[in-house]
């Protein structure tokens, strides 16, 4: 095997986790710390690092107000009904009808205010910055519209992989939060988790086609694991459902193995989607061949250090 | 409105449950009773029957041994094996591996022995009578083979709707019996019902095209309601999903409305499906302008008792 080695003007960096290479998978051990900071750096309790540590999620049901969850909405309307929204590059449309389905750099004041400021949310950041014992900066923001009824399935994976791969982050100090906009069920596709993934790599086999991002979204077929290994993730750690009202907030590991099932149901499970990142873990040259993918996608402005506000 | 009306050589029969005529959907009240017998008249006891009644299924937890599911798993596997088997009309296979992915007809000793047998199991059929208040025939069975990771989602629907437009089953007086042949998990696309949605018929808007079962199975387009009523019989009754451990039974009206998610999980959801059909409600032509769909999808061997037996 021969690991990429990425470059670029400022440093060489090693690849710790080699994917899409070999002809099969592996099962590589985690090199990188789950909780860097403890229970005295922020709100987090030491059982709630605990599980995250154990498990490579915290889900906080009703973490916002249904206030605050009428807030997200309202802005949520916005964005969908703006044409000029949904022409802009950030905008993921529904192949059939060009409805508004994501919408990446919500945390972009210009893009939109309300979303900056959830994205700033002291109470979220304490926690990200807790967990990952450093500063952050945004390395990748989006809004996530789910409807009823034709919410289509979306394959088991780790965000890291891809973003290790296709974006050239280093290692594995980096936390995702998802903010449940809409009551997740268990009927209606929630995010599923296993449990204790975060602590092994699955290497991927193939390689991924240039400008895979634009068509990623909407059905992943590259950067997913085997059968095989899913099925011994499956078996080792089970299913977790992150269901929960609407308000609910889920912080998980960018190593986690996550997926969830399509929904006929006409429950919708929209949801804002933050990546933090720590400012000691910026971006090298993607992990492979590839030209890095857009800023939107994946952030470089290392120098946008999130500052904690309050969030009315 | 023009109500359609069946004819064939032997009686007239009026359309009560006209469907797929309109430009809008209508709920329509049901003219058929639910439960025929009472507790005197078979095993189930009153509070089952008054279950059936109210929600339209009785899902029997653990009603075939781990010894039976067994014997069941060993006759999916040799049918799923045969190449035969899979060229057989009575076989749907998979668009991409010509997997097999169900086979219609398997009451029939010379498609499958051991699964006519099931069918025949005094056990169920005596339930099944009792609930009809007669004898039955079999109007279509199958069984599903549903594979891990790849299971696509079925559409929300009433069986009763394809069956009197499509194959002119005039009254609702039909049971569905599957069995599970695998553990239903929340997690892996089970049967999701709407409890009471029997009660009332939603007719269907729009008209399916000739030889429209061929790809039906694979994704429903007709026959389905609109998501606005749909809305409504989830607002009105919730959903519940008929999770349990192989070897239940799931025991559903013609009329209750039922669909699936997709299933992105390592676990199958295989299963056999029986439906029941008083030999008092005979088929009449369809009720719409199309040829009887073939033997194997809606039988018209109406002398064809089924006599219960002892399964092993």
């Amino acid at each position: 095997m021969t690991a990429n080695i990425s470059t670029d003007s400022t440093h060489r960096v090693e690849d710790l986790y080699p994917s899409r290479i070999k002809q099969q998978p592996e099962f590589l051990e985690r090199q990188d710390p789950i909780v860097y900071g403890d229970a005295q750096n922020g709100p987090l309790n030491a059982e709630q690092l605990d599980q995250f540590d154990r498990d490579g999620f915290l889900l906080l049901p009703g973490f916002y107000t249904s206030q605050q969850v009428a807030l997200c909405h309202q802005e949520l309307d916005r964005l969908r009904d703006s044409q000029e929204t949904r022409e802009r590059p950030e905008a993921i449309v529904e192949p059939d009808s060009a409805a508004l389905r994501s919408l990446f750099a919500v945390h972009r004041p210009e893009i939109s205010d309300r979303f900056s400021q959830v994205a700033a949310d002291k109470r979220i950041l304490e926690m990200v910055m807790q967990i990952l014992g450093s500063e952050v900066y945004i390395h990748q923001s989006r809004v996530n519209l789910k409807p009823g009824f034709a919410g289509k399935e979306f394959f088991w994976h780790s965000d890291f992989e891809t973003w290790h791969v296709e974006d050239g982050l280093p290692r594995m100090r980096t936390v995702s939060c998802s903010l449940l906009l809409d009551h997740n069920y268990e009927f209606n596709a929630p995010l599923m988790l296993l449990p204790g993934s975060h602590r092994k790599y699955v290497t991927c086999v193939g390689q991924a086609p240039e400008k895979h991002y634009e068509s990623s979204l909407k059905q992943q077929k590259y950067g997913v694991p085997d059968p095989d290994s899913l099925t011994q993730l499956v078996n080792e750690h089970g299913i977790t459902q992150a269901t929960g009202p609407a308000g609910s907030l889920l912080l998980f590991d960018c190593n986690t193995m996550h997926g969830s099932n399509g929904n006929i149901t006409p429950f919708p499970r929209s949801n804002l989607f933050f990546v933090y990142n720590s400012i000691w873990n910026q971006l090298a040259n993607p992990f492979c061949d590839h030209q890095p993918r857009p800023e939107f996608i994946a952030s470089r402005e290392f120098s946008n250090t999130m500052k904690p506000r309050e969030f009315i």
